[in-house]
């Protein structure tokens, strides 16, 4: 139904801007230029915008430097007829500028998302938080457009299918996700290049400051707490976001339960990362400081002393996984 | 072709003989266990053997307790009218030892198997390299019966599937083993969970190895050296292949091209495990030690004093790295 409605809005309209999500991933970027393609392949016009910098791990991907700054909207000599939203379902979501949600905000919308709703932005809006990625929304929209996915096209989606999926590894893998990826192989691509694009490029500093985080991880009670500090990046010369997806790291052990990434912010000031398994809700942690996320992903900024931070955090995170669960997590082989 | 003939095997006798590759994985294991469900489920009588202990993180697959040492084959009251060999094709590879093959070659036997070919052994044998995972090749054997795909049965060809690809991350992932995961999916299985089981089961002792293992790691030239010695694996209570896969670690950096694990077998004498990434031959490394292996995968045993056969390993490995590849790999994006 919702597809339908979005097949009306491309094919009604000629000049769209793609708008991407803040801090974009793989998933946003891959569906945001796999649209375009498509778009331009029947003659349509796009641009694709984003409002922060595109990450290192998308930059294999075809039509990379199509991809703007949102900034350019006021110069270009675009005609800006129409707004498709692409991996989140909020104009604040593209970025928390007033200025820049003004550029868009008088266009007619579309939203295409695989996030629980936040907002109620878009005159149409195609939300299905149950699909594993937005790439994967905007497969059937391309299919449905009759449009040929070409094997660029293909990269892209795969690259968003990929990292929403945690390359096939996470609970929302299912069987289309994988039908999906087997029809996107056919195409010509190769999965193991796409896999090592955006899982496998560690940057010799990213590599120094895993071999520092590691050697540091403390734990406790079936809990892991890995920390970054300001001096470790300098020392490792990491950007800020290379330790990123450290934290899921210790998950790979059958012990632990919980594990928390403290990151450095300022003196005093620290951004907590958690992850969990076995259906421990570490966003009740999360909201004891003011933070938020999901049963298994959460996150919060704490300021203090780092040594009283972790005793704290220890303590905190001992007790929701000593209590019993408030919803009995039943899962099949 | 050769799949009809051993369906026709399959169909004209009754007791069978299921053999696994000694040093068993999943894929192995897997195809024994589906092949063993699928064989019940018509009213044939099976039997599982392997020379080796299951391991580890097999021990989820149903019927696990179904698979016996070849040993067995001497006391059990099971009549012996035919062997299926699955993911291997020598009797070698079954067990080396002369009174185990004894058990088992004057059977009519049928060899089913996506290595190389390294023997002449089996009087049908279904051998195809290029197919990522035996269970694979188990899985058209098993529709081409017309025999249900169980909940069951597809745990066990989807763990092969798994293992053999690293989770779809191998250059062997392909449109039909996509496809094939998608339709065991479909079964009802869960891919998170099978995952987890394969890889992300580390027990502590296995976790306090590799933080030992990172901490020591040595480079040069974008080549990286880990080493394990007997002390380490009895300071952290480790087995003697808890530290098996180690060696990939460091191919999640852009830079290190090759990467090795040192193993101390004895004193003054270690096995060498080495791994490389665009197409940098490590068999040429291995051979120069009488090892052998693949060009990207291989190993040898090396005899000296630890500190000598780093130097020369870096040295030789520099050489392989600096010299112009024989085959130019060409690899599309």
């Amino acid at each position: 139904m919702s597809l339908e409605l979005v097949k009306q809005f491309i094919i009604n309209k000629n000049n769209f801007v793609i708008a991407t999500h803040y801090n974009p991933d793989a998933d946003t970027i891959g569906s945001g230029l796999a649209l375009y393609q498509a778009l331009m392949s029947i003659n349509k016009k796009a641009i694709v915008i984003n409002k922060d910098k595109t990450p290192k791990d998308c930059q294999f991907m075809p039509f990379i430097n199509e991809v703007y700054n949102i900034d350019i909207l006021r110069e270009l000599n675009f005609k800006r007829e129409a707004l498709i939203v692409v991996d989140c379902n909020s104009i604040k979501r593209i970025s928390q500028e007033t200025h820049h949600q003004a550029l868009l905000s008088n266009l007619p919308s579309c939203v295409i998302d695989h996030h629980e709703i936040s907002d109620v932005f878009g005159d149409i809006r195609w939300i299905e938080p149950p699909i594993a990625s937005t790439t994967m929304m905007i497969y059937k929209l391309i299919k449905s457009l009759d449009i040929e996915i070409t094997k660029d096209i293909a990269i892209c989606l795969y690259a968003g299918l990929c990292i929403d999926t945690g390359n096939f590894r996470h609970e929302n893998t299912s069987t289309e996700s994988l039908k999906i990826a087997s029809d996107l192989v056919s195409k010509g691509i190769k999965p193991s290049k796409i896999y090592r694009e955006l899982f496998e490029s560690w940057s010799s500093s990213k590599f120094k400051l895993f071999k520092e985080v590691i050697k540091g991880i403390e734990e406790q009670n079936d809990i892991a707490i890995m920390t970054v500090t300001k001096d470790m990046l300098r020392d490792t010369g990491c950007d800020d976001d290379d330790a990123g997806n450290f934290v899921d790291f210790p998950k790979r052990t059958v012990y632990i339960k919980v594990s928390v990434l403290i990151k450095e912010i300022s003196e005093d000031k620290y951004r907590i990362s958690m992850r969990s398994k076995n259906g421990i809700n570490v966003a009740a942690v999360a909201s004891q400081y003011n933070g938020g996320g999901h049963k298994n992903a959460a996150g919060c900024t704490i300021e203090g002393k780092i040594d009283d931070i972790k005793k704290d955090l220890f303590k905190k995170i001992s007790d929701i996984i000593a209590s019993p669960p408030t919803l009995k997590v039943v899962e099949n082989s």
